[in-house]
């Protein structure tokens, strides 16, 4: 006799019950060795990967349904930040037993919420046991016409430096969950939780070069600034700031500016896009329209990385990580 | 001033000092947010993920030029298993901070052999901290001609079943290394800690289904019967044990059929290219010929899953998981 599911060993049954409904078709039904996917024809693949762990990237205390959807919206920050559109994507979990089945439920039911918005299917992945903490590892592939990659190579002296929606809410929102901070609105929270990857951003004849924000606005101004041997000047009082964020105070600046979990894009512009982006500071994703600011602009690179206040006095941040510059 | 790579944050200087060695065209170098990769035209991908855990797939004693290789080796068997061709692969590690970093030149320097062997390179992944054990996952992606890819599905009552290389050697690799079993020749436990993946199998035209021997050869022939909806008679003395396995006792038979770590490809072969095989049953890989042996028969799907012994009798096993049929 065939054993029903209920007689499958443990992780065949758990894959089936948990994963099986997140499945496209290149997954097979989960039953095989790999996924075979068609590429479109055409065009070039985009793949990233990124882990998750447990106590570092997302609270014990998280909401299940946030913690799938968090780690995929990561990895479609990243196809997002090369102008690429999202193909299918892969998971393995590494697993404590202590944690309830009805905790992947929920988890699941996140993805699927985010599998829908985002027009995504699982392709595949594994899951195995750990005596430690919940790891979670995601691979995500995208596709994008040849050539029309935007990457963080490409940006010249005299660039303008632009970043979508606002900085600073996901570093807030994880001190607010700490209970270093209030926010009785909810939103910092909700952005630590759940940022929003800009899909379908047209980064392609628009941007010089382009990455997503993760490490702090700073810090990932100077990796972009490093990979194109430019220096930058930071124009503190225009970097977004939600009204949340805002709420919280001037002594939270540096937070904002350096704490990471952002997931907005931080792209460069030719001087002669920089106009016509300035006159309507607007652009479409898959998730509607999001408005863009110009916070700075690359300079020489012995200028190093330079962030400014409202008088031009240079702002001295402890934690910028760049304070050599 | 531009920061010399030995200012960079610790983790880009970690991934540049360690893995840049390992990147092909595809991964810009590892400093962007994805690989940009141009897949081969007019064929499919093939994409698998796997995790390993520290003290669950690997041992901390394992040498750690081992450790990678067995990760993409593990990969490996999975496109093998589907007929596919390597085409890249992507990392991700969640590590503790007690690792040295000496430990991980060793193990880059293992992968650097293996891209060498199988002609393939990294494309991207992702390095974290954790607090638990170490966690390596890797994303394999591979490509096949359209429709040639060999699934688990397929077979039919009447296969002949077909197992490559030999049986057991992995599992009782382990028993050694944990102390329990002693083998003066080091074949099993250089087995379990170096799987041969059978890269480069000819499975399409031949098999009519295929899977990689991972969780021991009984429960994998389970679940290549429940996919197919058969049953199978496995002939014990049938399945190839190498002279290292043999020379351990038949105490040991039960570990060689059930304790998985084979990475040796299991498939069904019809009727019409059964005597075939059966007369020059050796088959090329990359890495060279490799013997494969006749092991059973596939059968109609209320005969369950059967092993039976040198006079037809039936083997009965403790941790078959597989007792209920």
């Amino acid at each position: 006799m065939i054993p029903p599911l209920s007689d499958l060993p443990r992780e065949f049954a758990f894959i089936k019950r948990h994963f099986l409904a997140l499945a496209g078709p290149a997954a097979l039904e989960l039953s095989d060795d790999a996924a075979v996917y068609t590429p479109p024809a055409g065009r070039d693949l985009v793949v990233a990967a990124d882990a998750m762990v447990e106590n570092v990237h997302f609270l014990p205390s998280d909401p299940p349904e946030t913690v799938g959807r968090k780690l995929l919206r990561c990895n479609l920050s990243d196809l997002a930040a090369m102008g690429a559109k999202p193909e299918g994507w892969l998971l393995t979990l590494a697993c404590p037993k202590t944690i309830a089945d009805s905790w992947f439920t929920a988890f699941c039911n996140g993805l699927k919420q985010d599998q829908l918005l985002f027009n995504v299917h699982l392709m595949g992945g594994d899951t195995t046991s750990t005596r430690g903490p919940l790891v979670l590892s995601l691979t995500i592939l995208g596709s994008v016409v040849p050539g029309q990659a935007v990457k963080r190579r490409g940006a010249r002296e005299g660039d303008s430096l632009w970043v979508t929606g606002t900085i600073g809410d996901g570093a807030l929102g994880l001190r607010v969950l700490q209970g270093k901070l209030t926010d009785s609105s909810g939103h910092l929270a909700n952005r630590y939780r759940l940022p929003q990857p800009r899909v379908g951003l047209p980064l392609h004849g628009l941007a010089s070069a382009a990455m997503d924000i993760s490490d702090g606005l700073l810090q990932d101004v100077g990796h972009l600034a490093r990979e194109n041997n430019v220096g930058a000047v930071i124009w503190g009082p225009q970097v977004p700031l939600s009204k949340a964020a805002q709420h919280c105070g001037p002594q939270w600046l540096e937070t904002c500016l350096t704490g990471g979990d952002d997931y907005e894009i931080l792209f460069s512009v030719p001087p002669q896009y920089d106009a016509k982006l300035s006159q309507n500071p607007v652009l479409p994703t898959v998730l509607g329209p999001v408005a863009v600011h110009k916070i700075g602009v690359l300079t020489a690179p012995e200028k190093g990385i330079q962030t400014l206040g409202a008088n031009g006095e240079p702002l001295i941040f402890k934690q910028s990580g760049w304070s050599h510059f």
